[in-house]
């Protein structure tokens, strides 16, 4: 499904001293021809590292030894231990997503590439950018196909990545590397899968590479600028679906302009890789999960202007209910593709239409109150987040059923980032959060997780604990898949809770989250009241490192 | 790398009354006009049901509604629900070698079935019967690549799968599902993997299909048994290598007589599927880990005959060390391939030869000795295990640095089967244990893991409490990817030990799997000498259901 985009041999020049990589003065020794040869392993990690990549999310096995040693006595990329792929490939997209620039991943042959491709799935609907180096066998051995590690490596990684190359040997591996960072960081962020034969690890006659510079988003041209312009004055009720930069502060705020001269409607889709929200920030308004809400939510627009954004078509199809969100009678324009400079677009269109400086629907600070000593609740729990949230928290949200609850709430919380699934893979928001913590040092990572979905990806907290990341995660310990129960009784199965073998409930035994983070090293506490609740959440805050909550709702 | 078979349309001939599948009488309604129409989905679990398939291991999700909906209604398919969709796959792989008939996995779409490719790879080079069902996106929303759970299903399906099939609709699914079942199960075992849309499981229109009868084996030919034994009437040392149905005790026993008449050598490869061993059996002998090693093994081998098996590679390549195990002056004789009828293969030969009725090598009980309240070692857990296990239990081997000690130990221990991970991918044993227990009531079913690949499915121990399995699982708590370390030591780096950020280390912190085990519901305990493991294991064996041993070695 994934357009597989043919590399074209990158520019490659002999840069002489330094070259400025997006302002960090990099200095690069290009190749002497009295240089000594080094590995192909010891050639790509510094090309890695060159390049400004600083985090390896790995789970290695013999196919990657070579590259460990080379992080190891190299330096400059820091190594981060998952105990499964699927976390280091959600690390990943939790980092790029916050720190705009990709990490690697460092996989182990086809079987630990496989492992992390649901978590690549949901970096590639975010259109996260990310290096995966995966670890193969030496070209003389995998001319045997019965080696039991042998697989369709290129295969498995096909369906989520924008780039594939398999290096040759010891003298491509560095300007693979090097173009594969180069493919990542293209806008609007892409998967590039590095295939590294154990041969070309080991090998001599390695190089570093100089790092190309980043290439820049394409400018919008007036004429779309004019087009949107036209149709907005036009009239009617017109809604501006954004993703991407967009969404973070400049360009809402842009869109927030554009709202307080023509009434538009701001929107983001259910499951927006990344926004900014809180106090002090333009309001935008989440299209709803369930597929005739989200027709409800566009009945009236006349004119949608994507920015950055697609068509909202829903996440699952009912009968008789639409896929596609909006009305036929609507008109849709591209204001920015995802590859384009979406914010300098909306500040443009803003200057076009004469909208004032001052955006419409700026959230101010109003923190909910509480109440007190009841049963903890999905909104409840919600509620406490909203109170305490920190300033500049970064919140990574697969809460799920739970979850409908907050962003209303949070709305008017504290300015943060919120980062959901994009594929609507679980599995992801305990190992998001690594990247997320780890791309952004000194704010508070906030992880919001169903059971369910947590359950999925548990080992993410031995790696928050040995890493010493500062997240505070709430487990919504509802005991069951619960989407899926609202997702039969939607289906005309009334019967749902009274399933004889229930393949949607986690009791039985129920799982014991607290028992689970204090085993992997996190400190842990579980509360069934509200104010309970509410003293440990705020206590978390007062500290830093891993913590976990099991809300027990 | 695995070839897709093109399916041809499958006899789906009108059965009347009732139809023998395996000695098991089905009785099956054939459609009548005056039928009631159902669900596809219904007619699709009826169809599993009738063709013998009785387990479904189960992350299901929207998209898997109505089939969750038709297990629960019209029963025979066991329903066991995992946290990951590894266990599933894991439990489907140790089900099918152990039940010798397919489990179905139902999964959720592309990332779904992401999540349990590894465990394919494995079950795909196990060649174990296995049906993937995974739910889609509704036909008419498939539309919509935008949709954020949309993905390259059968991309994913295709690196692991022998047979993939997308049903049309719910007309489709029933005699789809049976299509699925019977190349399952055609030698030498399948992975068959049916895409099944929302509509086709919602839609009315289905109706149940009779199961196609199993299709045999061949029978190997008297031309091949004359060249077998004109071989080994020549001399020269020979070795017979063999896998799948010839390493059960019949086949091992036709192989023993051979090696009585000429001294041939039995082997089997590193990672064989599933081996019957110990007192009372045919000793054969395991090709060692290391490329070397297995160059040492076939060293003076003249003539391999191969029965179910193909020429042993090395799992890895190393600098200048072989991957073909054999010599180039080796003869090599294909007497029985993989789909072919293997055990009849060698009672012929074992006749054309005037083979003595009784076989060579017979096992005979021996379990060894224990070394008291000394520290606990790799070896004295083998030891300990080998000592108190009971009759006729299930090893499931995913022991990796810690497991080279146990196979010598075992084979005169109690008769037992032995599983191992056949490609390589660590992370199974866990959930190979819940099906080979599931498959063989009544049965010890004893799950043997290091501590690395069981922190990657640690989540299959709470299916194990849940489902109340009788599986005795001992950690080697090494707290290392012990295996790496070894392999670093032989590339060279002798500092391996003093990696700085180390990447095959898993202290900082340490898993507490006693704690983990609880979590899940799990009994579990902690040993660190000998006779305090020893107490904790014979005291294991005394009770069934779920327990976890942790002994730090």
């Amino acid at each position: 499904m994934s357009a597989i985009t043919s590399e074209r041999p990158a520019a490659q020049s002999a840069v002489e001293g330094t070259l400025l990589s997006r302002g960090k003065e990099i200095r690069h020794e290009p190749f002497h021809p009295d240089d000594k040869p080094m590995t192909g392993a010891e050639s790509l990690v510094r090309t890695l590292v060159d390049a400004d990549v600083d985090v390896c999310f790995a789970n290695p096995g013999t196919s990657e030894i070579h590259i460990v040693e080379s992080i190891d006595r190299h330096r400059g990329l820091r190594p981060v231990l998952c105990l499964h792929e699927g976390v280091a490939t959600g690390a990943a997209d939790g980092y790029g997503r916050m720190a705009d620039k990709p990490a690697v991943t460092l996989l182990h042959l086809g079987p630990g590439l496989a492992n992390g491709l649901a978590n690549l799935h949901n970096a590639r609907r975010a259109g996260t950018p990310v290096v995966n180096i995966i670890g193969a066998h030496a070209t003389f051995h995998d001319r045997y196909p019965d080696s039991p590690l042998a697989a369709d490596i290129e295969g498995f990684a096909r369906p989520v990545s924008g780039w594939i190359r398999r290096t040759a040997n010891a003298v491509t591996a560095a300007p693979d590397a090097a173009r594969a960072v180069e493919f990542a960081q293209r806008p609007a962020g892409q998967i590039a899968t590095l295939i590294v034969p154990m041969d070309a690890s080991w090998g001599e006659g390695g190089h570093p590479v100089p790092p190309s510079p980043r290439p820049p988003m394409a400018t919008v041209s007036g004429v779309v600028i004019d087009q949107a312009s036209s149709a907005l004055k036009r009239g009617g009720a017109a809604t501006i679906l954004m993703r991407g930069a967009a969404l973070k502060e400049r360009g809402l705020r842009a869109a927030g302009r554009i709202a307080a001269k023509t009434g538009a409607r701001l929107a983001y889709d259910t499951l927006a890789p990344r926004i900014q929200r809180g106090a002090g920030r333009v309001r935008a308004e989440r299209i709803p999960y369930f597929p005739e809400d989200a027709a409800d939510f566009f009945r009236n627009t006349k004119l949608l202007i994507l920015v950055g954004a697609v068509p909202p078509v829903s996440i699952f199809a009912s009968p008789g209910k639409p896929s596609w969100s909006v009305p036929d009678s609507c008109h849709i324009l591209n204001l920015a593709h995802e590859h384009e400079d979406g914010v300098g677009a909306l500040e443009a269109l803003a200057e076009a239409i004469g909208a004032p400086t001052e955006p419409a629907d700026l959230a101010e600070l109003d923190p909910p109150s509480l109440s007190g000593g009841t049963k903890l609740s999905a909104e409840s729990v919600g509620r406490v987040v909203a109170r305490y949230l920190p300033d500049d928290a970064v919140i990574v949200d697969e809460a799920v059923s739970s979850g409908q609850h907050l962003q209303p709430i949070t709305a008017a919380a504290r300015p943060h980032d919120h980062l959901a699934a994009s594929g609507g893979a679980i599995g992801w928001a305990l190992s998001a959060a690594i990247g997320a913590a780890i791309a952004c040092p000194g704010r508070k990572t906030i992880c919001l997780h169903g059971d369910g979905g947590a359950a999925m990806a548990m080992q993410a907290l031995w790696t928050q604990a040995r890493e010493n990341l500062d997240i505070l995660t709430v487990i919504f310990s509802n005991r069951a898949y619960a989407i899926l129960g609202t997702e039969m009784a939607r289906a005309g199965f009334d019967s749902t809770a009274q399933l004889e073998q229930p393949l949607f409930d986690l009791t039985r035994p129920s799982l014991d989250w607290v028992k689970l983070a204090q085993a992997m090293g996190v400190e842990a506490s579980r509360a069934e009241r509200v104010d309970a609740f509410a003293d440990q959440f705020a206590s978390a805050l007062r500290s830093s490192g891993p913590r976990l909550l099991e809300a027990v709702i």
